[in-house]
């Protein structure tokens, strides 16, 4: 037992360290399982879409075009992943904020998106990325997107 | 018979008329194809890439990145994909002719990339679209994107 | 007397000239002090913060970026801070003339945002820099700045 | 001793898991130590820099600009640091490309800067950041970025 809580006493300040200087991240496994639903879900409604998934830093990580999609989803899709994950927040919140306030201020926030369809990711309470779908309307952008993350 | 000669005579003009108006065009699921190609091929060297599919106007269909890529590498493939689909040419054929003409008068051609890894993809002869891939040596690069159109 | 008197006169001019063609400017220890101060005052509220120093030319003298602040309010807090020594005025003016008229000219406005968070800083009555903070709600973005512009 | 084989086996795969899926990242308190580094430096050789810091994503987390310097090496020194983080290469390795190959084909390479000056900063072999540094010559520059590299 003594070998044991000194065991746990040496591996004890490693995990803590790792803890404060450590973070999760999204793999391309993760990606491509996360855009696999989504377009399953799309196809099972017959929805056309874009799917995006991004990284903790903004960074595109996987993108599809399914078939017949307007070219304009592309960039709708990629500004919706970049403000959910720039925010931490769905961009049905900004979507939300703005009909509240029956306002337009959030319009002068740079890379925010106020049209649902983006998705924070989050790992252990760490963003690790997010999804951005664009294609139908944009609550129907907003079931796929919290279908595919569910199946994270 | 007569009856069969006036309908083969009526139907005529539209079939001509169509095949001058058709022009054949990459869907998600050959990009599929190809991008399995592309990172089946890449796994195999022990290269990590970030592969792009253009279609024919220079829109992202598919991107993938391999984990550990330098994040660097989406915007050079996405470059070398649109410098390959803009141009109807592989980005080698800059790079070649910067080096034949000791020059730099390329630089100045907007959206040209003269770095090995951008493929036009052609169908009958038509350009259908592009590959763009980066992460290793740009010779690696141009590698990959070879071995991925011939999986077309 | 006359001697003194004569001298003064004749330094005068230059004296003058020299207080027409002066202006008082930020120093990176100004602002490193302010920064400072609102670091101080974000750790204190238990807010994480993006803080942004810039001089009168609207150019960065300093930014920190304190752990655990989405990405998203480093591109959010150089807006604010660029607004408000391009319009010598506090961002909350702009958010408060939006909700007065209910209108949105103000998002045709170039540079200009509506979120509170960013403040002129003035010394003798002439612009010298700029704050902009991000990272909380607006409300709290603009505590933090207001007691930083008096830190200076 | 039977505990202690049962215990290392349960936490083997934990940590075999975290370090699949964990990384390291750079924290403020490390971007200013290394700032205060290259500072110091800058100060001891009589020049005057503009210092930022990145993540692993490109973002900045740390800018200071030291005073009479060129505003011209902000956006230099931004550029030196994401060129750094998004190749995982010094920007002198470009520089030093461009001239061993009396070419230009770098230059249409998107973000990459062949100016000695940026640095990528490595943890146990994974990328956490950068630094980019302008405001004396690119080989002064390169000096500052690598002593301050070394305090972290």
């Amino acid at each position: 037992m003594k070998k044991l809580a000194l065991l746990i006493f040496l591996l004890f300040p490693i995990i803590t360290q790792a803890q404060d200087y450590m973070q999760p991240y999204l793999t391309l496994e993760d990606a491509t399982r996360i855009s696999n639903a989504a377009e399953a879900k799309s196809k099972a409604e017959g929805w056309n879409m874009v799917i995006v998934i991004m990284d903790a830093g903004g960074h595109i990580i996987s993108l599809r075009k399914m078939d017949g999609v307007q070219i304009g989803s592309i960039d709708v899709a990629i500004a919706k992943a970049k403000s959910a994950v720039y925010f931490k927040r769905p961009t049905k919140v900004f979507e939300d904020a703005m009909k509240a306030e029956g306002g337009t201020r959030i319009v002068t926030l740079p890379n925010a998106v106020a049209i649902e369809g983006g998705l924070p990711i989050f790992k252990d309470g760490t963003i690790i990325g997010s999804i951005g779908i664009s294609g139908a309307s944009s609550a129907q952008d907003g079931t796929v997107a919290s279908f595919a993350v569910a199946a994270y």
